[in-house]
């Protein structure tokens, strides 16, 4: 299965014709999730060579405007696009983010007298006090406009999970997805998305050994079936399997100054790709702070902490221009690798700036061989 | 006084990388009327050579997300470049659009945490029954939400002012600035932007007839003042003024298929600009009026009727690009230009088609000399 993750917004704070405000896409197999939304991400995207009728699934990582302005409008704009035959069956795009996120569409989408054509579902997380200074916790009703848009179809609400210290999106043949809790100035989420690991390859030779020939009993021993042979002999598929190639995992983290609990590391251990903020350099680590913000260094301490094999710096200012439109004067983006690789020095964490536009492809693991 | 116009979006139901949604900034002497807000319009102001934060009034024609989109973003992005400096009286950002805007703002801004640094007000206008389809009145409680957002000041509702078929929205030195009623798919409202008339020229001639010499005395008439000479006699500003100079008007439609009431055509009479949607032309016709949309004929019959001295086609279906990008086999924007020029080909109304980032200057019209 084919894994790449493209940047549509790079930029902090706001959108800039240099860095789009948040937004990545990850792509397995021409169907995208979409991981943040930002003010002009439909834009991005049309610049882009994804295609948004792709988007299945959207994560808003916590509800700060340049993270979430450009949903409702990527939405309307998707519907657009839609093929409005009501005898296709369209899938409902299913949208994760914080408590208030719901209210959010209903209330843009409702005044706006915005109609889709497909359905949409709102699941929200719940978050805890522990995740933002007091004066960030929501202070409005969010109960209010009780009833679904039109073409909303109820969403969970997703609890905390003390045990787990996570939050379950979902599981399906291919993925689970959990979130975990950071600490911002309002309740902030990071993404953990796991593939599942795939059975080994056949051991062929001691298949042959066994007597087994090729056919359907191959199928049910890799599906994970013990199989009893004519001879009355059982074969285990631990037996005549290589080991499981472990799934791929991605990790997208939103803003934050700090990942809240322990369990997150363990989660998010050996992630083949950590997306992890750098707003700004360590130079301003305290305005970094304050603003609940993490510069290249303490991101690399988070992809340290977990052994990622890559950690993605996102999120500059927008102080920070892209290498190619750098000007004499400007604060240099490069820096912000230089300080994360600085940090990771006796690790062998690659560290990549993210920019508009680019695309990291993720290959799958490689099968380990033991015969 | 300086007066020019930058449309800073040209296009239809969402912002491409062509034409972006709807935005058009009037400056007068440095100070900036957004008109319309839809996504991605402070992005294009950064492009533009205007600056956000002149932006001292902000009009909304209709709700639709292509139009207000782009405010929540905005008012954030003017407010981080604003001196935080709290011995500065910052002037009130004033905000006139239809009856729920207030709502829009309360809502993305409260959930998104989002504090701005200067104050800001939500004057609504009570749309009328006869301005959309039924389905297209708001069926949402707009009321909710009541407490204001710690940055609003309390806003007028602006009431439908059925004697004289308007909405006066203020009266200030320079300008009086009313809107009026169009049907859409929901209520929309087009603006008039009046400039006083300036006194005309002092006839100096007959004043040294008079025996008036130069002085304070020339001050108050040219202010409108009668004065009594020292031989008794009376002069009238009537009597040593030329003719006053018109202001200059502007008018500026949201989206329509047709004008509500027949005052507005009065109020607009003798426009030096007017601005109309042309969304589809003349052979998407049914579909245009379908939508609530108008073609280069409807525009230019309107530009007619109120004798316009130039009518902006604007607005345009994102199929009709900018001739510079245009391709073979897509449909030719010039078109739409030649489609409203036929239907004025006996007027001297002159025809322009909008493109982003295009600014048309407004010179202040000529005195008229009589003697």
């Amino acid at each position: 299965m084919s894994m790449d993750m493209t940047f549509l917004g790079t930029g902090s704070a706001y959108p800039s014709p240099h860095r789009g405000a948040s937004a990545l896409v990850l792509r397995t197999d021409g169907e995208c999730w979409l991981f943040d939304c930002g003010e002009g991400t439909q834009t991005q995207l049309m610049k882009s060579q994804l295609r948004a009728g792709r988007i299945t699934k959207i994560f808003i990582s916590h509800l700060h405007g340049d993270h979430l302005f450009g949903l409702p409008g990527l939405l309307c704009t998707v519907s657009l696009n839609t093929n409005p035959d009501p005898q296709q069956n369209l899938n409902c795009v299913d949208i994760y983010g914080p408590r208030g996120l719901r209210k959010f569409l209903r209330v843009t989408l409702g005044l706006s007298g915005s109609q889709l054509l497909f359905p949409y579902a709102v699941h929200e997380l719940e978050p805890t006090s522990d995740q933002s200074p007091e004066e960030g916790q929501l202070s409005l009703e969010v109960s209010g406009f009780g009833h679904l848009h039109p073409q909303e179809q109820p969403g969970r609400t997703i609890p905390f999970d003390v045990s787990n210290d996570c939050y379950l999106l979902f599981e399906d043949k291919k993925f689970v997805v959990k979130a975990f809790r950071l600490f911002h100035r309002i309740p902030s989420f990071g993404f953990c998305v796991q593939e599942h690991d795939r059975p080994g390859r056949l051991k062929i030779e001691v298949l042959k050994e066994m007597g087994v020939k090729p056919g359907p009993l191959y199928g049910r021993l890799k599906a994970g079936e013990p199989i009893i042979l004519e001879n009355g002999f059982s074969v285990l598929p631990s037996d005549v399997l290589e080991e499981a190639v472990p799934g791929r995992k991605v990790c997208i983290l939103g803003d934050c100054s700090s990942v809240v609990g322990k369990e997150p590391m363990l989660m998010c251990s050996g992630a083949d790709i950590l997306v992890h903020e750098a707003t700004l350099g360590s130079e301003h680590r305290e305005r970094a702070i304050e603003h609940g913000h993490s510069t290249p260094k303490m991101a690399a301490a988070v992809a340290r902490a977990c052994c990622a094999r890559r950690l993605v710096l996102s999120h500059f200012s927008q102080r920070y221009k892209p290498s190619s439109l750098q000007k004499e004067g400007d604060e240099d983006v490069s820096e912000l690798k230089r300080q994360a690789e600085e940090e990771l020095q006796d690790s062998s964490v690659e560290v990549i700036l993210a920019e508009d536009f680019m695309t990291i492809p993720i290959p799958p693991r490689r099968q380990v061989i033991t015969s």
